[in-house]
């Protein structure tokens, strides 16, 4: 249902806009320029450590962002939910990978891509999953071939490197009639670091719980073709994949201050913002409010428990140049408030009612799920370049 | 573009679902029966205060919500967005406020609609603002209706009552070719309260702001006619509404862990949950994992400020029925945790790989947002009877 866009305004009588101040606010901007400097950073570095880059779309959700992305127009790719697989599948990727732990409820759906000539793998880290895998490929009559999930951190799901579960799953797969694909690992708690010297940590810890996992599979004579690891943080700063096949990445297409929080990029790589216009003043608290609240940029606070506290957003200027210190401090359903952040002498710019702000995110995943549209600008320009549509749901 | 729902899986070999079972999981459900008592509760409560309800549609964004909660299939209705606006004229309500600060670049738009024979008025709290509504009055020849904004609480927006601008700003409008329409205050900061007391104190305050506002500006002889007071808790606990024509309140319509944090009602009153599926588990943690993560709860944390903070939402069963204890301590983008909360000594119940739960939310707003649609089963029942859509966007 999401997956066309209609022209804007389309039973209005006005012109589509072509200039992001034409534009109906709260909306969210894309910088393309931004955005295909952060894809060619990435990729070739892991190119440079001999693996290769198996992005994770869930962030995007976009046709056009996933072809800039991918290694090839089949992929390979990863998803969060079988909507963003059936999707991309509907436009041709054949290698998807469905990182979130398989219901076996969903297997239908799995079935179905696989039926149509999608190389869908799916993710497990329990024997109840594998026989429930098993039992669906017998029933298909073809193996559903299946990751196994190994936790690298106690960050959130997987099973422990050396812990025996783990070669009995890889053979209630094989045995049972599916596949088994491989292991995976993701370093979810380098969001939680703020050193460097932790991300590298972290990146040597995640490399380290597959390499074993699979050494486990492959000693027993278990297959492990597909060795994945990766989360943003660690794809940028781990230093040595041998042995790894893919990194999986996700939000370092558009980045967001989290990212700038953690070290791994720049205010100025952030590619995604929320255009929004200045809709009143509290002059007599340094407040100016905007008609983005968090329906437009999420309610994601992931900046609250880092060192720099950027509220619900960074405000820059309608070309996207930060202001000192100004954030959006509070946000209702469609309010923002924007002030100076607590301690800074900066000034409070002066923005008349009208006025148009760029606010950078918290989490890029986050806000653009906000959204159904990318409007595409390259850096430093106001020209409307394109409209992307993006989809959500399940 | 989303006011329309296509059949679940129309183009998979599936039967459309009929049971809660059968659904694909993350979703969205929604207890018609409890959704029908929250409303006829308050609807009574103010009508028997001597005025009428105009709901916020923002919480529902849902033709056939809406449907059920005016007065008349005509409205009156709040909205917080232009689409809102387009898309409840589009079936007929003919009477809106846009109760969010207006830009002047919305202007054409509200225009737009007032030409289909929609009466919408705006909401204004400057005089940059009355002047920009006039200007555009007199441009297309008709007066287009604003309220003024009070600020009854410091919480947000508005002019304080008794501030001179106040006339200035209805002499701006009446005098430039607009109208004045009346007066709104919204008292937001009784979201923050920790007893009932303050409540009915935040609804006093309230009354207080916009009935003296009303007289500051009916004594230098400009229309008031609209007096306009609202938000969830002051319209479940202000004794006295005369002299005011109206309440608006929005999340009332489903309630939420916040609303029962506040005393508005109580856990059994919420009518909106997310159906999710048990895919996983970290037993040496007690910890469940589950299919919703902050993409089908959001991000919204807030009872997190509240006396008891629920997590990302307390864990039912199936029907709805909570669990002792039982909250989503942490949510990912596609993945929530499922834990006893702390310092209780309930026990963690057994729920394996592909059990469904319902979660509560703390935010209704917020949650509802992340979906498309509703399915609706009435109080104790399995069964779906119905599936309506719900838009987003601006």
């Amino acid at each position: 249902m999401h997956n066309s866009v209609e022209p804007l305004h389309s039973d209005r009588a006005f012109a589509a806009p072509s200039r992001l101040e034409d534009l109906p606010t709260p909306c969210l901007i894309l910088d393309e320029t931004r955005m295909n400097r952060n894809i060619a950073r990435l990729k070739s570095r892991i190119h440079g450590l001999g693996a290769i880059l198996r992005p994770h779309l869930k962030t995007a959700k976009s046709v056009e962002v996933a072809r800039r992305l991918m290694e090839s127009p089949q992929g390979p790719a990863a998803v969060s939910t079988l909507k963003e697989a059936e999707q991309f599948a509907n436009v041709g990727v054949k290698d998807i990978l469905y990182a979130v732990g398989i219901a076996p409820g969903k297997l239908g759906r799995v079935a179905a891509l696989r039926a149509q000539g999608v190389d869908l793998a799916v993710l497990l880290d329990s024997l109840d999953q594998a026989r429930a895998v098993a039992v669906k490929s017998r029933e298909i009559g073809a193996p559903i071939p299946a990751l196994i999930e190994i936790d690298a951190d106690g960050h959130r799901s997987g099973v422990k490197p050396g812990d025996p579960v783990l070669v009995e799953i890889g053979r209630a797969l094989e045995d049972g009639g599916a596949a088994l694909r491989g292991v995976m690992a993701h370093a979810g708690d380098s969001y939680n670091t703020r050193y460097t010297a932790e991300i590298v940590a972290a990146a040597d810890q995640e490399r380290a719980a597959v390499l074993r996992s699979a050494a486990g599979l492959r000693e027993v004579g278990l297959p492990c073709p597909i060795i994945s690891v990766g989360s943003t943080p660690t794809a940028h700063f781990g230093r040595d994949l041998s042995g790894v096949t893919e990194v999986r990445a996700g939000v370092f297409v558009f980045f967001d201050l989290m990212m700038v929080g953690l070290g791994v990029c720049q205010i100025d790589d952030i590619a995604l913002s929320v255009l929004a216009t200045v809709i009143g003043h509290q002059r007599d608290k340094g407040q100016i409010l905007v008609d983005a609240g968090w329906m437009a940029m999420s309610a994601d606070r992931g900046t609250a428990k880092q060192e720099v506290d950027q509220g619900f957003g960074l405000i820059g200027d309608i070309d996207g140049r930060p202001y000192p210190d100004l954030i959006l401090s509070d946000a209702n359903h469609e309010h923002g408030i924007i002030s100076v952040r607590t301690g800074s002498d900066a000034n409070l710019p002066e923005l008349e009612v009208g006025s148009l702000v760029r606010i950078l995110p918290n989490h890029a995943c986050a806000t653009g799920a906000q959204h159904d549209r990318y409007h595409v600008v390259t850096d430093g320009s106001r020209r409307l370049e394109a409209i992307w549509p993006r989809f959500s749901g399940w």
